[in-house]
């Protein structure tokens, strides 16, 4: 199966795109129904430690996860800026791929800070004409991300 | 109308590397004739205020608002970089189109520091083979900008 | 020649993640055999002065620069992110293209700060199927990068 490059790079847009606006149903709906969502510093991952800041390994889980994270919200107010990065597909008929990110978060006073850098690292698979994430690993650059991660990344 | 995954691409790469690169006549050249330039608050704008930090909705007054910034750096020497995120695909036949960015500033000094983030949100045009900006909303994520917008976003 | 699209973006993705994954052996061969690699501020460039922190025109010149890159960072241990933006092609029979960059690092501590912004100008060729990397121009923003660079940009 070859996908093609704009419909990931869509899709990648998309999911950005939906955290930053709050739209956690829709954000929900770009994974399949069979789905993991794990965020794991980079440190840990290349030690082959597997404990992780953030680990769904279905969609209830995640969901459930989401829910709590809009409660935790209500005290922490702020937006989120994700940036993507060019997407860099890893085997062509899997389809793995690779992309960098970099979300920024402001807060009530208006001031903007960078709050996390990483890689995505996504297993893709299609569904009728929709791409959707099955598996989802956010690798942070940092072990040292603030303990309340208040929004997916 | 469906519009190139990769015409969009060049077009919002375009967008920031004329800005970054000061070749302001022909950033303006990626503006439909008729054409709408606003910059505003992306606070302001989910509860519906419109006032903007720049508002143009015509290309005269885009033109004459990029003779004062070309005034006002002369007192503030500094250069941009913008880092644009992967578009969004909205309406397959609109087109309208989103894409998170950044801008870096460089002082005479040598600092680089965030600028700014947030959002475009682009209706396009196609005009013969190129395509065109028809309407640019820049959504800031911070209320707080400097008062001297320098350049473009 | 014209080139597509997805494999530029393809290997601009590569190219960084390949040097944040410090897999720079894979990275060299993204170069032709033939090939330049220089770093210049971008005020000297634009001054028309060629005096780079890194000038490389050969490819030999570039594996012996890594070599020496590796050996400093046992003494500076870190971690990269690149971001790179939407690239723009300059000419469609060159292919030329410039994308703008961001490099991030995370020292031991765990602490994440901006390293670099800049612009990529890169001449490509295609080796059989394979996009390379023919000569590659790295503007910098600033001319105050830290002396070490501890990896190539």
């Amino acid at each position: 199966m070859t996908v093609d490059h704009a419909l990931i790079c869509n899709l990648l847009a998309e999911y950005g795109a939906l955290l930053d606006a709050a739209e956690y149903d829709k954000w929900l709906g770009l994974f399949a129904d069979a789905c993991r969502y794990v965020i794991v510093p980079r440190e840990n991952h290349d030690r082959g430690l597997s404990a992780g800041l953030i680990y769904c390994d279905n969609r209830a889980m995640l969901e459930d996860r989401i829910m709590a994270l809009r409660e935790a919200n209500k005290y922490n107010i702020h937006t989120d800026r994700h940036v993507i990065g060019l997407p860099r597909l890893i085997i062509a008929d899997g389809p793995l791929i690779e992309a960098p990110f970099m979300v920024y978060q402001t807060d009530q006073e208006g001031a903007t800070q960078l709050f996390a850098t990483g890689l995505y690292r996504d297993r893709l698979e299609l569904v009728g004409h929709d791409l959707k994430i099955r598996d989802k690993l956010v690798l942070l650059d940092t072990f040292a991300v603030p303990t309340l991660l208040a929004t997916p990344l």
